[in-house]
């Protein structure tokens, strides 16, 4: 049984993953959706009920009978190296990809349809709180005088993006940053925009959870800093221990949203509260791992390496 | 209680329901996502564990708590009358509206993840079958050969798009097309090609369900014509009784993929057979209603009208 890496081809993180599975003797294929079609090669036969497909990727030919598992780990974009891209070719293939991969039996690391639904940033702030996790208050919104009478009435607030940063090139970064007192609301009437209560705090809290298992990690705020995940702290990402509340509030979290992995960011306060501020579905592991030592590509490993269920 | 109705300006459709909900004084309210942010707004604050958003549209103000259901219709592209339209305005202004959305007790016809989900084409094609649909034989193929061997195998095939047409101006239509004896298939190398046998056709019938009301219409098929859709017969749309065995498929269907409209296509062959040709999740029904008096448009309102269910 096959373990299906989707992911692009600079991938220092996936590369960690597949050491592990090699040490174990896993046969696994990687496959960017961004060479389907060209490099890689797709084929679904519907015959008298029978369902058959096989993928071509990596010098390599699998049936989608033998897949077992399917990380989603960082596709391109369906046919986004062909000759002659476009919106539509990328619509055709994605559908003939997605809709082949999502027919089988494979358990997904995540599966796309819980992936999309776990991006929704309203959807996250709504979840978090029914799972036990502390919440900073909240708004988004398009009316000026909304974001004007939240920002009086929290004195400090943070001001970030929805979806991320925009895609292209160059890259862009949109870390979170402090609304200045006096700020002029009037462009919130032109895109929806969130605002959240400042917390001031000691630490990030970085809890990467694979199928269960958690790993945290802490690393010390410098002074005055909004958005740990940019720049340097001075400080080092530390192993944390995970408290009782919120292991139980990231169990309850990641199965209402149906998750296999997770990696949910906190500040840490004054009073040791960990507040919730985002889970991404698709979070990046590697730095934590390389500075904590904590064994997280190895649990992916284990994760993906796992037989599946019976048939769908 | 108010309906939440996503779609364009412009939707003849929309205006039948419209007015049977109206017939129902059933409070609505119309929104073009693509208006969002500027004829309409929205503000979604979490505070204290409390979720609270409402909605500007249509000169209204709605609260989510008062959503009963919501109705994707034909919804524009979030955010695409913007004074200055981005892909990353769209996807910030898409994360705001349908995350807020996806949080609130409201039905969906149907909700966006299994509107995803359904619009795969292999996806449906394994799960029409399991639902005991007769599904002409597919292949889904990016291997020339591949091509080359299905089509020496049935003989007649014809050729379909996996995603519809190509979004864009000038709209294109793509009419499903029989492939000549002869054809170089070298093209498939390209681009993911969907082939089907070709169902010789006494009939086309479409069939809509509205949360589990089935409304069969029946068209005879002009001698020759392949894709029913387009072009005249010279027959009307006339309604058709249901089989038995087709209305238990039909209720598997939608229940597997978590439906409250359907709108399916078949091929009546000569022994009376109908064959799944496709099933679209958001298809249009005026054009039957219109034809053969089949209250649909009351059905899908009267779906929308029912109270929702307990907190979610």
């Amino acid at each position: 049984m096959t373990v299906l890496i989707l992911t692009c081809h600079q991938d220092v993180t996936t590369d960690m993953v597949v050491a592990k599975l090699h040490e174990r003797g896993v046969p696994l294929v990687r496959l960017d959706p961004a060479d389907l079609p060209g490099e890689a090669g797709l084929s679904a036969e519907y015959v008298s009920g029978d369902f058959h497909c096989y993928l071509s990727a990596d010098g390599r030919m699998v049936s989608s009978k033998s897949l077992r598992s399917i990380w989603v780990r960082r596709p391109g974009e369906p046919a986004a190296h062909a000759p002659e891209p476009s919106r539509w070719l990328s619509a055709e293939t994605g559908q003939a990809l997605y809709g082949a991969l999502c027919s089988t039996t494979a358990r997904w690391m995540n599966h796309p349809r819980q992936a999309d639904q776990a991006r929704l940033k309203p959807w996250q702030l709504r979840f978090a709180h029914r799972s036990g996790f502390a919440v900073p208050p909240t708004v988004i919104t398009t009316f000026p005088r909304v974001a004007e009478q939240f920002a009086g009435q929290y004195g400090k607030v943070v001001v970030k993006s929805l979806s991320g940063p925009p895609r292209g090139e160059p890259a862009i970064a949109l870390p979170t940053a402090l609304v200045e007192p006096g700020t002029d609301f009037a462009g919130v009437g032109g895109g929806p925009t969130l605002l959240q209560r400042y917390v001031p705090k000691r630490a990030d809290i970085r809890l990467t959870c694979v199928g269960g298992r958690m790993f945290a990690a802490r690393k010390v705020s410098a002074s005055g800093q909004v958005d740990g995940r940019y720049g340097d702290t001075g400080h080092a990402w530390e192993p944390a221990v995970v408290p009782d509340r919120i292991a139980r509030a990231v169990h309850d979290y990641t199965g209402l949203a149906g998750l296999a992995y997770a990696a949910f960011d906190f500040a840490e306060d004054a009073e040791d509260v960990w507040w919730f501020l985002e889970c991404n579905q698709g979070g990046q592991f590697g730095f934590v791992e390389l500075e904590t030592g904590q064994p997280i590509a190895e649990a992916v490993a284990s994760w993906l390496a796992q037989e599946p269920r019976g048939p769908a």
